[in-house]
């Protein structure tokens, strides 16, 4: 299952609440951010759920027009991800009965599909002895962007157990972690047993439970719109992380697939920057079709411009263009980003 | 008499070589530098001659609807400042016989036309005793932007004479020269009777003078576009100040009129900038039709954006769009965007 959610608000004017980042072309490769992370997960996926906004349902259906209809699960609202989650899982299990279920989140680049894949078959392996099973990012330096995962004993090969989730570090923190090895990026990748996910939300949200199986008995019945009308809203927003990863993980019932396999949560513009490679002349272009030029500046990287672009005197400048909106900003500055979004989206 | 010429290639993209500085209302004054430099010389002028290159006369005459279309005189190619000047004053003289003939830049901005008027009578009034006569600026700092030209004894009220013109000069020179006092910034414009500068050209630039006389006397019959053909590629490419300024001047024969009228060269964009009030939110818009956001971002300019232009970390940038192309660049770096013209224009 995949939650498509979320704006990517530091990606504006790119991404926008009518065009988030997850129906984005991003890098340039041809096919969305969406359609990518369906078509990687497809060798190892019996089934593709999709649990978006009420919103997107018609475009998610226009990327993706082999899925049938009624893989769109839609949300009136945003719930966080642990209410996304535990829908898929109990619409799964009344249509299906209990299985393993992976949840990928739609708006992440991957460069090394197979290895990701085979993480996935790992932590299907240790869900399917009802393990709650996460992939871990190998981390490629002292981030602080991402929570951390905290390795404990071994629990077969290539799995660990999981000692602990922790929240985004500051930067010494992340320092010493990297340093002494044995943690991992928490990208938001949990694969389980449908039942035994339900079980430990039945146990640790005892309400959002409730609210959720009453819905999926109701989602394929004439009564799913009044029911959702009802439920929905009252369903308590928390993250799978803070619901049930870190209490299963502090009973010992959480395991981690530490792997690298070239993922990017590309979040800003400084980290598209990143995983595009720069030009011969020195300019980092994304989705460029006119040209560009540059005088006394340094490390420019222009996206999605279609008009002739200089600059001028300026090094370490990210000029975005859209149809509507233009965005200049220096590449320390990408967090800042969303703070432009109210004002102008 | 205006010589409209020059592309103003700092200002790219606003300038082109197809839609010239003069051309365009810069500062969204409702008309252009050419509309204001014939709007506010019309109650000293008998009559206005523009002097323009040969692709610029359609829109030079579309401009000026009401100027008759022999006060147009079109240039094959750019032969630098005497030679439109010369050629001016040999057809005016040709046609009416000799006149009192002022010069005026079509792309300069001057704040206050009244104060510019009086001084140009006060220069008429020393043309028509003989003496080639310039208006000079009373400098408002040490610019090493202008050339200087530096008083000799008093000729009458409000008028000096010129002991000599300097080049642009350095911050030191020009600061020295600013705080001594006695000298004015050189703007090009020259008041003369047709036929003292043409003698002084005769005597100074004898091979200009007999081209551009030959010319004048073909100017209004059958055989302009024959001896145009011939003639005007070999005249002398010299500027007025070296041809006629400089030496006349080491003869006693220039005088100066000192006066301020809020002149502005706008030759680039941080000049631009500089006489555009930013408004109460700190952003300067110059033709803006779009909203704009600044967030971590001091003083930024933003130049004919019609699309929502945001700002992200970067102080002192001025962003400028056109229909087709976009400049980014830091203001102090205005001069350089010539560098930009030869790939993009």
């Amino acid at each position: 299952m995949v939650p498509a959610g979320g704006v990517g608000s530091r990606l504006w004017p790119l991404s926008r609440p009518e065009r988030p980042k997850f129906l984005l072309d991003l890098i340039g490769a041809g096919s969305t951010m969406l359609q990518d992370t369906v078509q990687r997960l497809r060798p190892v996926a019996e089934e593709t759920l999709i649990v978006t906004g009420e919103r997107h349902v018609a475009a998610v259906q226009a990327q993706l027009p082999t899925l049938p209809a009624d893989s769109i699960l839609a949300e009136p609202t945003p719930r966080d991800s642990m209410a996304a989650i535990a829908l898929a899982a109990a619409v799964i299990e009344h249509r299906l009965g209990p299985r393993v279920m992976g949840s990928f989140a739609a708006d992440h680049v991957i460069a090394v599909p197979r290895a990701l894949r085979d993480a996935v078959r790992l932590a299907a392996a240790a869900a399917a002895d009802g393990m709650i099973a996460t992939i871990g990012i190998d981390p490629t330096g002292p981030s602080t962007a991402f929570g951390y995962i905290e390795f404990g004993e071994r629990y077969g090969q290539g799995v660990r157990r999981v000692r602990a989730f922790t929240e985004k570090p500051d930067a010494e923190s992340a320092r010493v972690m990297v340093d002494r090895g044995g943690y991992a990026w928490n990208a938001g990748m949990y694969v389980a047993r449908t039942d035994v996910l339900l079980d430990h939300l039945e146990r640790l949200q005892p309400t959002l439970h409730a609210g959720v199986r009453r819905i999926a008995e109701s989602w394929d019945g004439p009564n799913r719109a009044t029911v959702m009308a009802e439920a929905w809203p009252l369903l308590t927003k928390i993250s799978i992380d803070h619901a049930i990863a870190e209490p299963v993980a502090a009973e010992g019932g959480v395991v981690v697939v530490p792997a690298s396999f070239g993922w990017h949560d590309v979040g800003d513009f400084a980290s598209l920057a990143e995983i595009t490679p720069a030009d011969a002349d020195g300019i980092t272009r994304i989705g460029v079709h006119g040209s560009v030029v540059a005088v006394d500046a340094a490390r420019p990287v222009v996206v999605g411009a279609r008009k002739a672009v200089a600059i001028v005197g300026l090094d370490d400048v990210v000029v975005v263009e859209t149809a509507d909106a233009l965005l200049v900003m220096h590449r320390s500055a990408a967090q800042r980003v969303k703070d432009v979004v109210p004002p102008l989206s």
